[in-house]
């Protein structure tokens, strides 16, 4: 990972780890679970976005060295992999 | 919220951050971003479990006993707006 | 189904009927596959916006009318398993 | 898109629209709504599975001779432009 995309997707996991405390802040406190979840929808929202980052990451750099190198079936398997995991 | 519905989304919540921990290291010690990849779906899927059991402890309390009330447009008009956004 | 849901409901899947015909030709002509994905993804779209109405009727009658018939636990459960499997 | 793939994508659309065909029977003849959201679940898992062909066909040939032809930010801005639309 280049270095200002770290800095980036740290950023952005901070954000997540503040905002995921919230949440637990609102739960302590008995709020109205409707709330809760429309936060917890916010949180995951924002993991897919740090995962787009880290996704745009890996295109620039390996996955496009590896198909300059000629191990396109390899990286392409692993996206594709991911691509699964990411639709369960 | 029910005593024991929040004592388990509270222990989710624990689990949740610690994993979060663990991607905050894996991207400080430039792990390869597949296998970072592969930890936040994980968080992602743990996170809509916990979703899992607020809504259906919701669904048991607030919307049931709305619906028992007269109150069934509103009750339902509320989980229809979570289902949008849940599905954005 | 209230007669009103099924007339609508019974639009939109003339109307995804339509769209899938349409990537057919698409893929047919051999398209860019770009191009192709993004009507796929806009008739997941309308396939989700669909399966709303078909969740809306169903809370309006089914789930309310069980609730107030005291077979609260039954419908509850039957909507958390399609939570699940929409999230599969 | 290569013959091979065309043909398993063609064969998958065959099978969605059958299907879609038994989601519109099961409104037509008043089927219980759970049963018809299961079936239009399976319906969009079976077109993200179709769309998971067309995207490997597309990284093996159009992105990959893109890369290798120097057109690497504009195949992977494409890319990530359709990541973004999967995931609304």
């Amino acid at each position: 990972m280049e270095d200002t995309t770290r800095q980036d997707v740290l950023k952005r996991l901070n954000y997540i780890e503040g905002h995921l405390g919230g949440v637990r802040r609102m739960i302590e406190e008995d709020k109205y679970c409707p709330e809760v979840l429309k936060q917890t929808f916010a949180i995951r929202r924002a993991i897919e976005k740090m995962e787009a980052l880290i996704l745009d990451g890996h295109l620039h750099t390996c996955v496009a060295s590896g198909i300059r190198d000629g191990r396109e079936d390899e990286v392409i398997n692993e996206l594709m992999e991911l691509y699964d995991l990411a639709n369960r």
